[in-house]
This record gives structure tokens, sequence and C-alpha cells, in this order.
């Protein structure tokens, strides 16, 4: 087991109606001014916008809001943020609303207080020293943003996604309530589902010896979601299959799957190319990634792929690893299938004639090599978006 | 799912030479004057007190400790310290050691800022609105009161154990350095190891309905605990078996295993009046009470602690849920006994005798019925005493 340091200080409340907290959250955390940040019309139309606004109202907390984020959320919805912000002299961010909307809220918290351009923290790698606070109205559980310190922008000036993240950005709270997800479309929540499974495999797949503790929460976290996805698309309005979604796709992204071992991503980076060249929406593109990614390591760590398909998917054991493993790999390919999630770059939209460009996109983003459970090459990533084809 | 709020916010550092970092993180957490608390000889003879307070010196931190924290700790070390903080204007606990420190370092915290008596909090039910911070570098796990917001301590007079928490307790930060735990005598970790498993069987058996998320949770603790038990046992040097037990134990309590779900504890006030009787160690007295009440609770509901016996255990699944469960039990039993414990009244030196006083003295401390997952009465409680026996 490797050293680490684990800090998850978010406080989460969970539950049916919990956004009636707000207010009393907001001033607990002793916000002055609040921006509340969301994306388009469904946090309006359903009247949750005003149930959040007339909680804040009721605790007599000061603030102004700001619409319009859009999914794979870009700069320049940061920049009206952060000039607002200071205009403002707002220093607290509250976010309803998803990923997106959560992952423009922390680009703007770190931008304010930044004398230069907020992209520096993305691409320069600048530690992050200041940012102000942010907290979370969470609609839809995917991304993990409201338990992570990390967010994702895509620069839209040649449409490149770029990540950074800092304790400074764990939000201090976020208020979950299940029955907010009930309206999802179910592409989308089963976008979520393949989001938060990446997340957990995203860490699972390590070179790192003795981690039982990681190995089994992150087993926890998988099979709770194959045993309650399917129920959640065919019940929608099923309040304790939602719950369970919900949590854990928190749990995926907290931190509590990855103590103590090197975690990998490079799905994440080559499924970040997909959805900026293509504009695809990145669970569908990690459905697409994933299988692939597994089914070509399946030979450089047979054993590690078949412990996952015998415990997460119950594949009988056997003597011959890589035939077990990819028996997991089918079974992944199998369930993401079966919520409506494409698994080719046909199904997803993707071109082969397009790999030359997405892996040269790749590599300039991220370098000669990406991940670390096998450090991928050019020619690696090559393959392995052959075969998601 | 039961609404909850999941409030972890303890930044823990965990890994080889961990404690080097004292210095530097009671600093980042604003102390100004630091009390280390400690308990006996080995806290001092191995060294580490010395390396902490150096770590202090060296970031200029301003000190003072106070060490003689016993097992089972008692009232009087509580006043003491209170005593020596108010006129030490100390902000500040660190504590070094195991439950009975931390736990008496979070009686102190409370018992600072409070102008009656600290006891307060524990038998009257008072909330607790202050606090000084509490810290921790960790050498026994077990109590998961590096994680928790809880504490017990023995009132002296009258032997009785009581208990109360707060997330005001959580330590801002643990220190958790699995070498330290080599040299923990095989008893010592053994009952730490039942101490854990406590912790988490306290949170799994429910009537919740919907919690699949940590019924996963909590059986990959335990799964975990399991795999590496046998291992600590034969090899207390094996680091990576050390680490894993170190963090299944923080893990078990820190609140992961029970969200959204009603818990019981039971078995822990049972066994708290062993302790106070016979002042034996906890976690060996939760061996004996454990097997006991799921025996009793076996006939009660069955599905349960068959899902336990079937996913924790690997007893193959039947028709005949009883039969399944109690060889849930038997496993349990065994696994205790392979690892030193007693799972007797006769092997811990209880007396069936006595049940009559310890059913009396449970009642009296704790009211009509104890527990959740069923309410035991008077009658529950004396039959599983006595199927310890």
């Amino acid at each position: 087991m490797n050293n680490f340091v684990f800090y998850s200080p978010t406080e989460f409340v969970f539950g049916k109606d919990a956004e009636v907290m707000v207010g009393k959250l907001v001033k607990k955390y002793g916000a002055k001014k609040v921006l509340v940040l969301y994306g388009g019309g469904s946090v309006v139309k359903s009247g949750l916008l005003t149930r959040v606004e007339d909680s804040l109202t009721s605790e007599k907390v000061v603030y102004l809001s700001l619409g319009g984020v859009q999914p794979n959320p870009i700069d320049t919805k940061v920049y009206e943020g952060i000039d607002l912000c200071r205009k403002e002299k707002v220093d607290f961010i509250l976010a309803i609303g998803g990923g997106s909307v959560i992952d423009t809220a922390k680009a703007i918290a770190l931008g304010v207080p930044y004398q230069g351009n907020f992209w520096d923290f993305y691409n320069k790698g600048i530690k992050i020293e200041s940012a102000l606070k942010v907290a979370t109205v969470l609609t839809i559980p995917a991304a993990g943003s409201e338990g992570s310190g990390n967010t994702v922008i895509t620069k839209e000036e040649g449409s490149v996604k770029l990540g950074t993240g800092s304790p400074l950005l764990r939000p201090v709270f976020s208020v979950m309530n299940p029955l907010l997800t009930y309206t999802l479309p179910p592409f989308q929540t089963a976008c979520g589902i393949a989001d938060m499974m990446a997340h957990v495999m995203e860490r699972y797949f390590s070179n790192t010896e003795g981690v039982e503790i990681s190995n089994r929460l992150s087993e926890a976290v998988l099979l709770t979601i194959i045993k309650e996805a399917p129920v959640v698309m065919a019940e929608p309005i099923n309040y304790d299959a939602r719950a369970n979604i919900m949590w854990a796709g928190t749990m995926a992204h907290n931190g509590t799957c990855g103590v103590g071992r090197e975690e990998d991503w490079s799905t994440h980076f080559m499924e970040h190319e997909l959805s900026a060249l293509y504009n695809v929406t990145h669970g569908a593109g990690l459905a697409v990634m994933f299988p692939a990614w597994m089914t070509y390591l399946a030979d450089f760590n047979p054993d590690m792929l078949a412990q996952y398909a015998v415990r997460v998917w119950g594949v009988p054991d056997g003597a011959d690893k890589k035939t077990v493993a990819l028996k997991g790999v089918e079974a992944l390919k199998k369930f993401f299938s079966s919520i409506g999630l494409p698994v080719s770059f046909k199904e997803l939209g993707a071109k082969e004639e397009d790999i030359d460009e997405l892996v040269k996109r790749l590599h300039g983003h991220k370098g000669e090599t990406i991940g670390s459970f096998k450090k991928l090459t050019k020619e690696d990533t090559r393959k392995i978006y052959q075969l998601a084809v």
C-alpha cells in the first residue's frame, strides 16, 4: 500500500427535500453574498431554483443568480461568472445541477481571487492557493464533482477538455435529494452510471500491491451500481434505486476507492478527446472506451482483470486468467448495452478515420505516455481506439 | 433508504513515517498551544513521543505533555486534563495512542469550555456547542475514534461506561502510520480486529430497506479484515496487512458503513457492562457477545443474517435461511477463536451468576429496551447473555 492523504470534508445532506436546508447551510458556512449558478430550463421549470432561492431568502442570505451553463461547460461562462463575482463581491458559489455546473462553479471559484487567467491552473499546473467557497445542490449523479476537488472545463477555442484540482475546491456542503433525479432522461441516467463506474475502475486497475481495502470498497460500489442500474432504468421513480445510485456516484469519486494505490485515468483522457471532437456525452464515450481499454490490457495484467471479472461480474475463476478477464469485459459491454449505451465508435457516432487525429490530440495534451497501470504510448492508444471501432 | 448526513471532515495522513508531519499539521489547523496526551510506556519507550515533540518543536509550536491515560479510561484523568488546559490556556489537544487516549482527549476538549461538569454531556444528553480542536497520532487501530465524533469514558465511581458524540469532536487530522502498530501484542491486535468488525456489524444489521450501497461497503470492510487478520496474526510486521487493518478500522467507524440505515449498537451496550464489571478488554467482550446476539436474532430476521453469512463468510445460500444464518455465526466464532479471542463467558472470565446484575445495570443505563434491529427487553438481553455463557 502506498502512503496517502484522505480528505473528504464535504458535509453531505442526503434525502427527501434536503434542498430546503440550503439557506441554513449557506449561513452555517459563513457566506456573505452568494452566486447561485445553474444550467438550463429543468432547474427553473421544476421549481427547484425557486425553492432554493426561497430557502436563501428565508434565511436573509443575499444572492444573485446566473443560468445558462452548458453540458461540457466552456470557458466563456467561466469568464462571465468571474466578472460577475468580482463586480458583486460574491464570496460563495452555490451550484445547482450536475458536473457541468459544479465544475464551472469551481473554475469561477478559483478564478475570482487570481490575478491571471483562470486557465493557468488547468494548463500550466499552477498551484491553487485560494478559492471562493463552493457548495452544491446535485441534480445529476454522475460526475462525482459534489464530493471531489476536481473540475474539467472545455477550452472553446480548440475544443480541448482540461482539468485541475485542489482540496480547496471540495464543496463545503452538498445537498443530495434523490427525488430531483426522477426526471432525468433514461440516456442521461445511463451515461451517469457509466461515468461513476469509470471513476471506480480508473482507480481499481492498479499495479499497487497490498490494497485489499480499496479493492473491496471499489467492488462494493460497482456491485451496488450493477444491482440498482436495471431497477432505475425500468422504474425511474424508484426512490431507493435512485438513492443508491446517487450515493454510489459520490463514493466513486470522493477518494474512498483510491486510497493507497496508484490510479490510472487513461480511459478518461482518451474519452475527453472523443467528447471534445464530437461533443458526445462523457458517459457514453466512457462506455465505448473502457471495454476497449480492458481488452487491450487483458494481455498486460490478466490477473487483475480476472479478479475484477470474478468479484464484480461473478465470472467463474479459472486457470486461464486472460479468458476469465475477457469474460468480465464481455459482461461489462453487455451491461452497458442493456442500459442503452453505445459500446462502439459506430454506435457513438465516432469515426475510424479520425483515430490519427484523436491520438495526436491526446498525446499533444497529455504527453508521450498516458496512464499508469500500463504507460500507454501512441502505438498503444491507437490500438485501443481501434479496438473501440 | 433513510435521510442522512455524512460528514467526515478529518484529514487522514496515512503511511510510513507520517508522524513527522505532525508539527506542520498542527500549525495548519491553527493551534496556539497544544496538550500532547498519551497513555503508558510504549509511546515513550518507542521514541514516538520524542519524535512527535521534535516535530512540534521544529515548527515552533508551544506544547505541554500529559501521560498516564489508562485503558478503559476513567474520569479522573479527564478532570486533570481539563484543569491543566484551563490553567495553561491550551486550545488544541493532540492524542497519541488508541481509543482510550483519543476518547479522553475528546472528553477534555468538550469539558474545557463548559462551565458545568463534563459528565453532563454523557449522562444528561446536553448538546455539545463548543470544544477544543482534537487531532490524533494513532497507535492502536480498533476504536475508530481517530475518524469519529464519539467518546466513551468510564465513570470510576460505579464502574459505568458512558458515551457521547458530536461533529465538533471529529479530529481535525489523524496521523496513521502502520509501522507504529508492529509492536502491538497479539491479543491486543485481535481485540482491535473484533472491535472494528463490531463497528461494521452494529450498522449492518438493520431493518432499513433499500440500502445496498451501505450493505456492500460494510461487507467490503468485513471481507478485508477477514482476509488480512490471519496474515497480521502470523506476521506482525507485514506492512500491507497492518495497513489494511488500520484503514479498515477507520472506515468501520467514520460513518461510511452506516449511511441511510437505522443502526443497532445493542451488542456494544451489552459489552460495556462486561468491561465495566470485569475490566476486560472491549474487543474481547465483543467477541463473546456478538455471536450470542446473532444466534438470538437469527430467529427474528433470518434473511438479513443469512445475507451476512453468504456474502461475508461465503456460506452457500439455501432455502432454510435460519440454517444459513447460523452457519455464518459459527464461521464468526471460529474466526474469533482462530485469532485467539474468547467466545464464551467462561473463556472471557465472566460469570453466569452475574447475569442478573448485568441485565439490571444494562437497562438501568439504557432504559427498558436497547437496540433497533430488534428492540431488546430485559427478557431478551438475559437470554443473549445466557447464550454467551
